[in-house]
């Protein structure tokens, strides 16, 4: 298994391409993305639990029921929720898209992400459709990504290729992260591509089980979207043979996927609003996975600690007060707590108590941009990870006026 | 009923006071109060549902076992938790007050708040305890609520007077509130002093019940604080009919009850870490207490919708996403939204979709320092209340270091 480059158009058969339609004010900001397969793909997706969602999710999840699509379109400036018209507005993109590409509508994955309740305008984007589909190419994947982005500050790409049957495949992805962002089903948008043979059926099961461990357990700021999708297209054209069963073949599908997940999860994570640290708490020594899951998402959720994690202060207390509260059963009394990031480690909490160590150590240590934070709760042998960031003046900032 | 002044010694036989003793590094702020009973009282208490305690809230919930108490000493600066030597620390310091005031240890409430994890010296609590209990007196309440500050900005005290069985009684209290604050039981320290008399079976029942609608709905920053307690101490001073059952008299004193721990609420709400904002989100039109309950918590705990009141932005779309994921089962096409303040009243969202409504008059009604969030479920009629605050530069600022 090994990374490349190509973000979403790295497995065979995918082109793509982003333009500026005119949603966004900020001309110089990509805000509508076309990402097509050659030929239809199996698909699969998750979404928000939101009980409010975006009208693109909805028409997508009727569009997917069959388990093929061939192309996803998706602009960024408007979420296209809350909007009275918003199912219209959402099938009218869809079937311009469809006319362009010459497929069914069928076979469109749409996608909004933006403001929530600002009625949106199908106009700019059927203005710029012919030209976002005249650019499709097979090196379209990062204006795609540029055109998914809102208070995102870098375009979140990432792909890895390995062997099927003996036959070389592909799978890459595209992410938009940043703000709203809970760890409770599909908490992003997040759109993948693979060239890999395999049934819609296995290709859910992957996608389903995956997130568990991958975008479920990010949080920036405590708020679930409306509008979070996963999607997986996956098109065949490595010529593996197709995989329909839970076998060896779907193994190495299921960890090529994940480390195209893991990949994004800490770009969006290290990405959040406003963040200056990637923050990633690792839980070990849990009883059992919910324990292990429960513990290290409430580390990370929490405020008190994620602004102590941007002043660079060791305020362990804090990972301990957020373990209390999770709700999760364990034995104060057991737990141990470490910092961690390339300057090295240090030992601040044992058995759940203060121990004595260098201020002066820590301080070096959490000064670094990528932060673990170390749990043993010493009451088994499950691990659990999670990722988030700091909480910072800009992330107040961006969304003191986010609209204006 | 009417307000008056006094806090913790408006009602008859209390007597406070409160002095720095050196644990604040800040020799201008007090850090340790005591509260005194002339006579033993009836006592209740409520704790934080944290799975980590302080060690004060372990020998507190001992001492009140029999219902009975008659003097609260509590430090800041320190929190007393996950400190190897947490318990003996707490239970010195009840014995040395009880020594001082000629009472005994069974009869302390010991409270401590501030940083979790460092350990805590008694030698200036002991040292300070002599001067301590010999500046007791019937206006001290002031004292003692300056005494409970960490990062609170203003001193925490209300009072009400009120008749039962033509008797004039008292309920008063302080407040230590700011941060690690979210519903769950207790959520900060607040003691209460009344001179009712009023079994403790009573008393229980009526703080127990009473936290439900007042601190169980506050909420500053979604951490559950490890020290949180409410304690209310009532002497049956005023000479009334004690109350032993849910009578007349009983709804009298909850009347009363509420009236003050609402007053506590708002102030600690409008005071919350960095907050320039009260913010009270009223959800009407439920169809049960839980999901009024639950919606209103949810939009006052959501980090994007408190940073959107910090900039004055009417970006309603943030009420419906906390509503939508908050878990309460509510019918989203129901739901009506208006913003509120001395400005006037603005309604932005009708039947889950936005309405025309204007930007300018908006910003205005946000720029009060005091904010109502009116959510109408359109579905039954039951109401609820939850108090929080805005999201700030100053909360980051101030939790980004607060050790040092």
């Amino acid at each position: 298994m090994k990374n490349i480059t190509g973000g979403v158009c790295a497995a065979q058969g995918f082109v793509a391409h982003g333009v500026h339609c005119g949603i966004r004010k900020n001309t110089s900001k990509n805000d509508l993305s076309l990402i097509v397969s050659e030929i239809p793909c199996s698909a699969a997706a998750v979404y928000t639990t939101n009980l409010v969602k975006g009208a693109p999710l909805i028409v997508t999840k009727a569009h997917l029921q069959n388990g093929t699509a061939q192309a996803v379109i998706c602009n960024s400036g408007n979420a296209n929720t809350c909007n009275a018209d918003g199912i219209k507005i959402a099938e009218t993109m869809s079937e311009l898209t469809a006319k362009e590409l010459g497929i069914s509508p069928d076979d469109i994955v749409v996608a909004s992400t933006g403001v929530i309740g600002q009625p949106l305008s199908v106009d700019p984007i059927a203005a710029a459709l012919p030209d976002l589909a005249k650019g499709l190419n097979p090196d379209g994947g990062h204006e795609a990504a540029l055109g998914i982005m809102t208070t995102d500050t870098v375009a979140k790409e990432v792909a890895v290729e390995f062997t099927l049957g003996g036959k070389t495949c592909r799978i890459g992805g595209i992410a938009k992260g940043s703000g709203m962002i809970h760890p409770n089903m599909a908490t992003m948008l997040v759109f993948l591509t693979s060239d890999v043979a395999i049934s819609p059926e296995m290709l859910q099961k992957a996608l389903s089980g995956d997130i568990q461990n991958t975008f479920n357990m990010i949080s920036i700021d405590g708020d679930t979207s409306t509008n979070d999708m996963v999607v997986i297209l996956s098109n065949g054209k490595a010529g593996n043979p197709e995989i329909t069963r839970d076998d060896e073949d779907f193994a190495v599908f299921m960890k090529a996927l994940n480390t195209v997940t893991v990949g994004l999860c800490r770009m969006i994570a290290g990405d959040g609003e406003g963040a200056t640290k990637l923050l990633e708490c690792v839980v070990s020594g849990a009883k059992d996975t919910a324990t292990a899951k429960t513990v290290a998402k409430s580390v990370i959720c929490s405020s008190l600690l994620k602004a102590a994690m941007f002043g660079a202060d060791a305020n362990w207390g804090r990972v301990l007060c957020a373990i209390g509260y999770s709700g999760a059963d364990v034995d104060v009394t057991k737990i141990d707590v470490s910092f961690k990031s390339a300057k090295g480690e240090i030992l601040v909490c044992k058995d759940g108590a203060g121990v004595d160590f260098s201020e002066e150590i820590a301080k070096e240590i959490l000064l670094e941009k990528e932060i673990e934070i170390l749990v043993d709760l010493g009451s088994g042998d499950i691990s659990s990870t999670a990722w988030g960031c700091d909480l910072t003046y800009d992330y107040v900032k961006i969304n003191g006026d986010y609209r204006t």
